[in-house]
């Protein structure tokens, strides 16, 4: 998918919502688990009761692999769904993925032509031949991991690598790659202070955000710091939205999440104006 | 697998090789592609004909998930086929996974668990409560990305944070981690000169080498930087092994390669009297 479609779509919907598809057997409501794939079940009610709401998908590949087998081909099922049904709507593959060049490639063609993805998120630490071969896909976005919002990323991604944060050099050498234009950062909620230096540095890109909500990042500062002249943000909510209720109810009580948010974001939108 | 045994099974074998299992298509003898799974045939194959040269296989999990539903299934069939015949062989699979607490808990599930592999490659980016989960895991061991054999591991992991390398840091950190014992660590052949500081920091820790052979990188360096008293090494060659002949001997031909690295290591610990 083209970047203006994304950008248009989010102006349509007045929603820059992502929707984390973590999908876990053991916080699905029950009466699904009689279906016979029981994680497709769950995604297509969601997204066919969600899909106005937001513009982005984001299946984390670790539940599904968790499943093994079952779990790569409800994996399969849900993206195949997406793009036949809602093919509007930007998909991304949370696999934090990244190897040596040949092996990013095989990666790249798993995730983009076989899976049929808009995009993937890759770990930088291998660097720029681990990262290249994702962006030699046109119209195919690679969300590098920059500063992610667990506590773990105190380890080394704020170092300070010569009076840089790791984090910033990734940002600053990732503009570098061929391809740069494909590329997209992932950026916590939690650190949405951080948010107005890495502006500075990657003032045009899109940020994916996590940790809005259950993690407890705030919708209002990622908007003031992270915000761009093209919006240039996905807010993701996964826990918060899906597992609104174990009941039957699931799917209307996950969209009525993703219309408070939605909302939030209309109002962000109408507030900085844009 | 606890890690006497390894040691015990190198000791019996005379040889601390790693065989990378990056089985590719196109790149199989071709009258391979008549059989129902040819992925699987020839890891058969290739393991049938080398497990008494190697002591660990190691499966590239990104030339098996771009063959998406088929090759998952694959990888599947190998790692049960590793289990069932050759149980004292170390298992590992290459991955380079990580992602927040949650979500590393279900890849460990995934390949400890579900496939049943003796450890995993991470990519450490993500900090403490991204590899912790792995730890977790008793008898199971994490691979840790420390310095890797690519050139992009010059964007990062060689840069100095606070005086110190990355990648050392990343050695630092990681023994100060929950269950650092289930530690192992990846060093690329090709930056063998750094072996010798990197024993500084894990003078105990496994070290997985990938770059001898393809590469370039050297054994004889390799062994004489990396070895410590247990040897602690567990030296990777993929492509020079497996795909030594197109024909139908290619098993055989695999077997004569590993055969040659294995000479060369029962040599190595020769010399350095283990």
């Amino acid at each position: 998918m083209d970047l203006e479609k994304l950008i248009g779509q989010i102006h349509v919907k007045q929603s820059f919502l992502c929707i984390g598809l973590d999908t876990d057997l053991e916080k699905v409501p029950p009466h699904l688990l009689q279906e016979e794939d029981p994680i497709f079940a769950f995604n297509k009610a969601i997204i066919d009761a969600t899909h106005h709401l937001c513009v982005a998908y984001k299946p984390n590949t670790a539940f599904y692999e968790a499943y093994g087998l079952k779990g790569w081909k409800a994996l399969g099922k849900t993206i195949d769904y997406l793009n036949a049904n809602y093919p509007e709507v930007f998909t991304i593959a949370d696999a934090k993925r990244g190897d040596i060049g040949n092996t990013s490639t095989r990666y790249a063609k798993a995730f983009f032509e076989e899976f049929g993805f808009d995009s993937i998120t890759i770990a930088p630490y291998m660097g720029r031949d681990s990262v290249e071969p994702f962006l030699a896909f046109e119209n195919k976005h690679t969300i590098l991991l920059a500063l992610t919002s667990n506590e773990g990323a105190y380890d080394f991604q704020t170092q300070k690598v010569d009076g840089t944060a790791l984090y910033e050099k990734v940002l600053q050498t990732s503009l570098t790659y061929k391809n740069a234009h494909n590329l997209m950062y992932v950026v916590g909620a939690t650190k949405a202070s951080f948010l107005g230096d890495i502006r500075k540095i990657v003032p045009d890109s899109f940020l994916l955000v996590p940790g809005v909500g259950a993690q407890g990042g705030s919708l209002k500062e990622v908007c003031h710091y992270g915000m761009n002249q093209h919006i240039g943000l996905l807010i993701n909510s996964s826990r918060g939205i899906i597992y609104a209720s174990k009941n039957k109810d699931f799917a209307a009580m996950a969209a009525l999440k993703a219309k408070e948010l939605q909302q939030q974001m209309q109002e962000e939108l109408k507030l900085l104006g844009r």
